[in-house]
């Protein structure tokens, strides 16, 4: 049994990492760090888990001997706040008694390598070069090889993960436009007025319009892949729902079209069980509640859409984090990952 | 014009009002308070109103010398949280340079005339009990007389205003159940984890089971009509709408059927133009956006059972006290409150 | 592996039992039965099962030779529309050649055992009262040993479940008064007026006031438990979500308290892992998405008040369905069920 | 009093322009026409409408008798469906008894101007040159004094209203991306698999990606106005909302910035009373039940974004056709359209 710690025990990365290890049999997690709720199960903070973990309260710190055994396979998530995660990340990375730990972190701190790009997007967290080479971008569908021998990975954001997946398969250049609509949960467990219930019930809105974090992030993934030659605009908007993202991206090609494209992505992601490619148009419905991530592709007079649908909890934050897990470890990809969408819902 | 000013204008009772009171063409509002947010357009606080009252902005403190002038219709309505909103009420009462000024509280903090039964639920209010006669429940259903000569009036809870329509048309006796359920505006502005949208959104869930504030209120006006050898229990539900009460009340008859009671109900209402009794059950989106409420009663072997619906922000809190202000000022019952449901929502 | 046949493919109850049964590992899916969708994919009725079940068309009756090896371990689902449902089964369980295969039904046709009950509510239907008292009620919480053994299994109403959930840990008399609360896909995969998206989407409304099929179900299976001096009084409503039923059941009793209650309810259900009683009221959200089903008990004055939350199309439909297979098979109970609610949803 | 009648009684358009017009004082509806809905109340069709228009019923047939006094002023409101409501507009155009009667049609059919386009896009309505010259397309804040003059009025589609509100102030060349959400109501009452509910209520999807009817429409009025060399990619998505159209739209620019670009679009729409630009995203809860139209403009290294929200029943349906019928009379603008926009939805 692999042994699970999880930090950050009261936000929704971690609700979902338990709700989804409970159904995957090869983990055990033996300590939940909660600074804001100490000694509570985890169903006092997820109702959803009631019935499970039921051994387990929080701490308000964690207990590093309980991870020092370098006989056992074990592995610490770091789901705390953006600003604080990468932090405590690299405290952890620096342990020399954790050193056979493997570390997933689920916040955006870790994720960017340009330095200069780093320190502007996420000025509170620590950047040393050698560090940061160490750290794995943990998309599997791109970077699977690299995350199955990393000891560090940055858990991919939810919006970058949508648009990256979108546009993997193709080499864009010229403007890409990235227009994402997303559900609430996105925007973590702290109630703010923009996502009180009476207020959003039947609203929408764009925010942080053209100053999104996931901007870089995207611009970073995709400039590694096979496409240099380009630049993106990105809007994400909040839509009345609470899980999933629904991701539309524009861009040009030549001399091309919609079943040549959709051939190109079929054979993109032909590995990559949790993708699939569409002949229609993907609804939300069809992924919520599960890992798996819809792709529909349509060509017009040399104009490409892409729309892309995924759950930002599960593929989207804690179901890539499991599936991270599993390759790190060398295990079955599904793992804790077998659900299927709820479709009615 | 009667000059109106607006205690308490962040929360939802001043931005239903001023919403309201927008199409009202015998009001101005040149008063707004807001202890949280000074020198504030409305429209900053409420963007629904966005265009409207660009001339006023929010002071901490009300200028009463604004409402000074004896020659003046003019009108304050106390909008803030309950344990606040009494106590600035009586205050203002007591002003006599203002005792020429009219007064809603939109709180439940005067609505209880038994002392130590007020004293219970609303510890926080003073109850002087010559003051407290003075003050008449705002529910123009069953107290239009007394509301168009009042100076203070306590304008009804909404769960209770619901409750209320609901019974008071039947001499009633023996134990009613009464099953709320309401959206989640009825908890108002201030965000909290329960109404937070993400675990809000498809969720439902009873609270202050058998303890929510609105029982005695429901029973105090029950037995002020034709109803005393009777017990109710009492539990509201959140649904994961924004707005609207639905209410179903239960208790048992004898010897009359639902055509009876149909016509008991008509004839009770036949002169309240926002009580439309119907012949199937009700639906809430019949009434939300309006000042209506729907009404439908059905009997079996000795059991009855009535639905109502109504809009909580509208019949349920600014509607009716916008009816209850014409009325104090003898205007017609329906400035103000003018437009239908939106049907489709 | 037990080999499935699913009758009625197109509808939720078989979609969501195929959404189940996908992650069961002791299930080959062999028959799709659908007279409306010939030759299709389960994906293509049921996007939510893309990637799932591709080997798999249907057709338009089911090829009993399928079925026919008396070696094998084999299960037919019956989901077709209430009043076709039965029938179908009843053809099944005279079938011969099928002798060996067990029949689990998801409709009401077979539920109801007094003669003249069964054929008011459900006229459609053969009632033969030898094979009828073949049938069992398919609700393991309260009928388990029976289950195990049983060939045909009528499975229960949703709403009727929660109902029987409720009630069943107590002997109860008196008037019962059952107040439900239904998320939409209670009503089928139809489309209809009612339940069209733009006027449902923030709407509520009660329904078959005191004319619903489940009250009678309720009624047969309470007195049938410890309880024969009552009576019910249940209204359904509907509410702006999808899945879910959140009831709250009314009534009286003698000397005891909330705490006694809970004890009694926590006895009842020990061995029940699905059941959860609950210190405080459940969240519909807590089992949205999972077999679970949440239980809360106050007592006030002699008044009790019980709230019970399950997910219709789970724990409600699909989820006991394979709940009791599981039992007709002695396998463990949780295959294909181990999926926790969503919580955030 | 302006006589009123409405073609097309059961849709949503007739339903919102009858919730509207409850509240306009200088009209009098003496007709409602519906093929399928004989001798019923406009409030069995639209339960809002309880308690209005009780005194009218629904023909089969209009009775053009009732139009046909030329010393009265008169209006009829053609609603039908896309495909029936352009012949029928066209007829009563044709008719010589009706030749003072204003018509305004709903649908989309006599918007096109070019006819091969026109034919292309709505090919079961008859195009004549000479007729189609005389049909004023009606979208008040580019066309306002075509309108005032116009007998026929061509009522503009709800998301190119959206689309050409957005883009109007500007001159804009090169490629423009038009990313479209809206609520589930723009599908009309016919209810669909899509728009079931169940299926609906936390779903998203985009819908006649790249061949939906308003492009056309959108491209014919942008040329019409100071753009011409441009080209389109328009994509509409439905998100889980009943009302409600939030668009955003992508292009560039040279030489110029957010500031400068907001100034030009207040300017453009100084006049435009239910036009308001904002200094933020606009979010649709505070357009939804209102006329009014919310627009924010942004840039970013010549890359320009626009938001605009809009409540596609009335701004982008039944509230514009009210505007144009207002303009057509010479009446105040805001007839009937005073209410503000409910902000809690």
């Amino acid at each position: 049994m692999i042994k699970v710690g999880i930090i950050g025990a009261s936000g929704y990365g971690a609700g979902e990492l338990l709700r989804l290890l409970a159904t995957h049999d090869q983990v055990e997690v033996i300590a939940l760090v909660s600074s804001s709720s100490e000694n509570a199960l985890a169903s006092d903070l997820h109702p959803q888990l009631t019935g499970f973990y039921e051994s387990l309260c929080t701490t308000k710190e964690l207990k590093r001997e309980l991870f020092s055994n370098k006989n056992e396979q074990s592995i610490i998530f770091c789901a705390l706040p953006h600003g604080a995660s990468g932090n405590y990340t690299l405290s952890l990375m620096r342990d020399k008694n954790l050193s056979h730990v493997k570390i997933i972190d689920l916040s955006g701190d870790l994720r960017l390598t340009d330095k200069s790009n780093a320190q502007k997007w996420y000025p509170e967290t620590d950047f040393i070069t050698s560090e940061r080479e160490q750290i794995v971008y943990g998309l599997p569908e791109i970077n699977q090889d690299k995350i199955k021998t990393a000891r560090i990975v940055a858990n991919p954001g939810c919006l970058a993960s949508a648009a990256i997946l979108a546009l993997a398969p193709f080499k864009i250049s010229g403007e890409v436009v990235i227009d994402a609509k997303t559900g609430t949960s996105g925007a973590g467990r702290t109630p703010q007025a923009n996502f009180h219930h009476p207020s959003m019930h039947a609203n929408s809105f764009a925010y942080k319009v053209l100053e999104h974090r996931h901007e870089p992030e995207i611009q970073q993934i995709i400039a590694g892949l096979n496409s240099n030659n380009f630049s993106t605009t990105f809007v994400p908007h909040v839509i009345p729902a609470s899980r999933g993202i629904y991701l539309t991206a524009y861009f040009n090609v030549l001399n091309t079209n919609s079943s040549e494209l959709t051939k190109i992505a079929h054979d993109y992601y032909k590995d990559s069980q949790f993708i699939k490619v569409l002949d229609n148009p993907p609804e939300l419905r069809s992924v919520i509640g599960s890992n798996f991530c819809h792709f529909y592709v349509k060509e017009r007079d040399g104009r490409v859409v892409i729309m892309l649908a995924l759950d930002n909890l599960v593929k989207g934050m804690a179901g890539v984090a499991v599936q991270n897990m599993n390759l790190m470890f060398g295990l079955d990809e599904h793992l804790g990952l077998r659900s299927l969408a709820l479709g009615i819902i």
